[in-house]
């Protein structure tokens, strides 16, 4: 009964069609491994690739590629690098594809290896608007090698609009073949992304694929994914439990019950979901106010994490109050 | 720069306007009552009214009146009940109105006080559709006593929409001042907000206010909240910190920061929030996979909160898969 009125309530008759044909994309230990340093056993990693095997989702995001020098290799885990021998024994062969990651200003191009000789499908780039040139050069290799390519541009929502469609004019032409909106502080509400979805969706074409990665600061995660399948987003990211970065991303299980497409089994990620969820205790991604205030003024939930370590984490008016009297002045 | 780009992104010239002109129904104590059996010290609750008061929240529930044999008072604390006795030097006199709640089908007409006898303003009279009878014989006492008069038709997500439209004819010529969305289950999407919404305005008319009341199982009850605002509801229900039955409410903090009101002064609640986080620590509101999965299934919370009040609580594959056999059996 609950479910019939759930399905009458849809807001058109596409919003089924929608849901049945958008791609998923695990970001689990890539994002998550921001919170613990990547330091994941090979162990833990095996078992989240063969759950999300298991449960069909689409790719699968394994962590980063990295240029030497930019993290101490004792100080971070494997996944931060993601060398094809960390990857053999927890990736195999299977119809979800295996994407890793690269920072524009902190890889190089010779860290993309040929597609036929590695264990990685897909080179996802992520870069800021101003450090596009480097991220058009990641592309370049990543496409020559064989892979399929997606880029990220980050933090959309410092930017003022002609400098989105700037960047999105760049890669019209660029031959990627997908493209996220990206709320790396939590600062969109779904309308915001309902008008830069149409608009990515405008610039790019029919040919490039555009995705939505969230971030929950202000509960807004899943909501944004949802108001980005339903208007026809053609990929979206999840983690297990929601973990990542700060208040996280949007949770894979909440987005396999919605997405009620008989090609996902959510059950083996709830299989995981007791373990990650202890990880939460104790690594406080969710729901906590600091990351409500990087939210909500719009800037890096770095202060936020830094106010999560500590004790007093929840003493926050002094945080709040600071950044409104820094908008005041910037306002004046 | 981010704010600016926030609001150049609103949907439409209105909704500046509609968050201007929205009111807030805090309900932490009654709602969050429900974790800890009303359990709340008077000098916690006085606290909380003093916080509330300070930030211009037009509406503190304060909790139930609740006729005797319902619960038992030396197991239950005085919030379930709101004795005048209890409020004294709790509340004040101030512009923020108090409310307390009756449930239909436990209180009788003879726990309304005339309100100028009362230091209550506000009776809200929840009730499942099939209580009317007894709600609308709550709501003429309440009216003939001289109170502001809100009725929650609670659980509106488990009814066919012939039954919403029956009872909100009923209610639209009832003299009835406000009437509220209620998602106790935590399984509507904003979409459904939107069609509920525009549905109640449509059948209540002008004289009668609208508001929405959220959880957060499905991590929507903000997502849902906004929407309902920026389509031009009356009034929002939040709590500190989104503490409340289940995975809880929208968070006060967070809609106060949305609303961007001048009237509204967010830091006495961000004050507070330090101790309502600690005890979120011990009562575990918030995103759970247990109220995820009956949220999804569109049930009542109870089989979640049993779930989260023992140590096993997310191995919740069984759970999830229990209703799903009843859902296939359902619609056999």
């Amino acid at each position: 009964m609950g479910l019939d009125y759930r399905v009458r309530c849809c807001p058109d008759g596409l919003v089924t069609d929608r849901r049945r044909r958008i791609k998923v994309l695990d970001c689990t230990i890539r994002d998550g491994g921001i919170c613990n340093n990547w330091e994941f056993s090979k162990d833990w990693v095996k078992r989240t690739w063969t759950a999300l095997a298991a449960s069909g989702v689409d790719y699968m995001e394994v962590g980063y590629r990295t240029s030497d020098g930019q993290f101490d290799p004792t100080a971070v885990g494997p996944w931060r690098f993601c060398a094809e021998d960390d990857l053999r024994g927890v990736v195999e062969s299977s119809p979800m594809k295996v994407s890793v990651m690269l920072d524009a200003h902190r890889a190089d191009v010779d860290l993309i290896p040929k597609a036929d000789e590695s264990l990685i499908d897909v080179i996802r780039i992520a870069t800021y608007a101003h450090d596009m040139d480097k991220a058009l050069k990641l592309l370049d290799r990543a496409l020559e090698n064989g892979h399929e390519t997606f880029i990220n541009v980050m933090a959309v929502s410092t930017l003022e609009p002609k400098a989105v469609d700037a960047f999105l004019k760049q890669l019209r032409g660029s031959g990627v073949h997908n493209v996220a909106i990206v709320d790396s502080f939590g600062a969109l509400f779904p309308y915001h992304v309902r008008y830069l979805l149409h608009k990515y969706q405008n610039y790019l074409g029919e040919e490039i694929k555009v995705g939505v990665h969230t971030h929950n600061n202000q509960q807004q995660a899943f909501a944004n994914s949802i108001v980005a399948i339903d208007e026809g987003a053609d990929f979206v990211d999840a983690t297990i439990h929601g973990v990542g970065r700060g208040a996280g991303n949007a949770p894979l299980e909440l987005l396999l019950f919605y997405l009620d497409n008989p090609k996902y089994d959510v059950r083996p990620i709830l299989d995981l979901v007791d373990e990650y969820a202890t990880l939460r205790d104790d690594l406080r991604w969710g729901y906590h106010l600091p990351y409500a205030i990087t939210g909500f003024y719009n800037i890096h939930p770095k202060s936020g994490i830094d106010r999560m370590n500590g004790a007093d984490r929840y003493n926050c008016r002094p945080m709040y109050e600071k950044l409104a009297r820094r908008l005041d002045e910037a306002a004046k």
